[in-house]
């Protein structure tokens, strides 16, 4: 074998790569479920899809964003992973598709073989608890791209759901009922308005907040500060995965007209995603606890309410359009799921409401 | 609408990112082609695979790895496109798929709506190319761990082929014939070793190189010298897209035991990929013309001659794997097929030999 000392020099270790790929395989093979045609390593990944009558393929693709950042900061890269599967499985099974496989991206600016396979342990972790299989990723070394000991993560989801079966919002109207479920904190969205509200990444390159820049120290501190109302630091509060909701809807998407998945963009942006035309969600604020996390985010930043919803989910992760009737059935089995608002005739440009 | 000036403070635009939403979407439309459901802007894209007797779903991953820092230099946004969809097209073609929907993965330090268009205008053409819908994407702005005007940029496809038809290599046997079809360059693979060998990149982060590192001005003068070899500018050869196999052996798969998609790993790593156990590739030097291009970065870099073919493809962007009494139809239907070795017993530790 030729030595690969120049390219080695160039910044990229094909070694690290191979012993990269090693400890990868083994975590994806944890993940295998039927369906799966091939082993890792090929040029593509093999899935039949069978036991539907006739299938229809659901396809997401999602990162963490600067989630991330507090990764690196607490250096701790497994709960990313469960994050972005978790993310991905919710916005399919908004169309009421189950997950059948994933393939990731990870790129670095230098391949720590264990720290790739720590973040590939979450994904696969998160897989696994959704019968998902990880056939594929890439794991690609970018030196210059990105700063030592820094990487991104993307994600790709192929579920599937019977064509009569798609859930797509069509059915719902005004008098709907919208149900929220409980979110598991900020998932994966504010990161970057969470980090300069408290006056954390030294590292970000933020021209007109060049005072604001702290040291790595400042940083570690703030992360660590226990805060009473969390009950944990800033930093655990932060990390905490984002919450996947396929095992909760699973027995229930029959009941079930439409979902918004409460990503970026908030509680204003997401649900009109799947309302008709002519139609606005109105949330009755009050309805449900808004986690502590985002009254401290907004006291600190003194942010606007309005604002909070247009960038947190505010304790709503997942919403659900039923009709009023249905809601006992689901009440019922899940105690922890509110009547957060209605469906109404849209009179202005809104098509989100909180009142 | 409440505004969203604390977020934008924190890098973070949404409007901007609606912009671009708004320019990505009409471009993904031009795309759409029977099986596509859903309109760009659900949770996630709908496709019903038809036409298939027994389908197995094919995908592939990829990145564009520091090829990206050319595009950034030459301020080109567009080929990198080409590129991804290209590498994901080869990637599954290997095993017989041809594409059926892709989706991207853009993240930028701060996104600029009219620089996503263009990265999505060579997605958006590279898939139109070869029938492949693009169905989804995330386009995100991570400020702070982009430099400002870099991102990165990732794929995922999914394409079917009948079971039945899987070119899986298990039929490769000694004395198979290797045939080359030539690359239209570096495709996407050694880039940073090509930046190194070139001394360009002053914003890489390589410590030991620091003594390396160059201004912008002297970059831009290396990338815009005109090499009579190349028959225009460094930057421009280098920018060249990813060549796309799939129109030239679509007819030919019936002939084909295996191919291996020759990326990162070059020539000594990739055709091991496709050979069943004991087997190994016998590469004959000489056989195939070797672009200038290589033998420029060869010289200039002082690079030994085993590394060149462990990092590049030489000039071989696909290695396929037939019987030799197909070699005279495969050679009638494409004259710029080379014989370039054959398939050996593998003797010692090596599974890809250059003689």
């Amino acid at each position: 074998m030729p030595d690969s000392s120049e390219y080695a020099a160039a910044g990229v270790d094909i070694d690290a790569a191979d012993r990269a790929k090693e400890l990868i395989k083994r975590l994806a093979q944890t993940t295998f479920r039927p369906g799966v045609l091939s082993e890792v390593g090929l040029f593509g990944a093999l899935f039949q899809v069978s036991g539907y009558r006739e299938p229809v393929l659901v396809s997401s693709v999602d990162g963490v964003g600067t989630k991330l950042k507090i990764a690196f900061a607490l250096n701790r890269h497994h709960t990313v992973g469960i994050d972005l599967v978790n993310h991905c499985v919710n916005d399919i099974l908004t169309l009421g598709a189950e997950p059948l496989f994933f393939l990731d991206y990870v790129a670095m600016g230098k391949l720590i073989p264990e720290q790739a396979e720590s973040i590939v342990s979450g994904l696969a972790a998160a897989c696994r608890a959704v019968g998902c299989a990880l056939i594929g990723g890439e794991t690609a070394e970018m030196p210059g791209l990105y700063a030592p000991g820094e990487y991104d993560l993307a994600g790709f989801i192929v579920g599937a759901v019977e064509r009569d079966r798609i859930i797509d919002g069509k059915a719902i109207q005004a008098g709907d009922s919208i149900v929220g479920l409980p979110s598991s904190g900020l998932h994966t969205n504010g990161y970057s308005l969470v980090r300069r509200v408290f006056q954390i990444g030294h590292e970000a390159a933020l021209r007109p907040f060049d005072r604001l820049r702290t040291t790595q120290a400042q940083d570690a501190a703030r992360w660590d500060r226990f805060y009473p109302e969390l009950g944990r630091t800033l930093g655990e509060e932060l990390l905490e995965p984002h919450r996947c909701y396929l095992p909760a809807l699973k027995p229930l998407l029959h009941l079930i007209k439409g979902m918004a998945h409460i990503t970026g963009g908030g509680l204003i942006g997401n649900p009109p995603r799947t309302l008709p035309r002519g139609l606005a969600a109105h949330f009755r604020a009050g309805t449900w606890p808004v986690p502590s996390i985002f009254t401290l985010i907004q006291k600190a930043g003194k942010i606007p309410q309005g604002e909070m919803y247009r960038v947190f989910n505010m304790g709503v992760g997942m919403a659900l359009y039923c009709a009023p009737e249905h809601l006992g059935q689901i009440q019922a089995a899940l105690p922890e799921a509110k009547v957060v608002g209605e469906v109404v005739p849209q009179w202005g440009v809104e098509r989100a409401i909180i009142g």
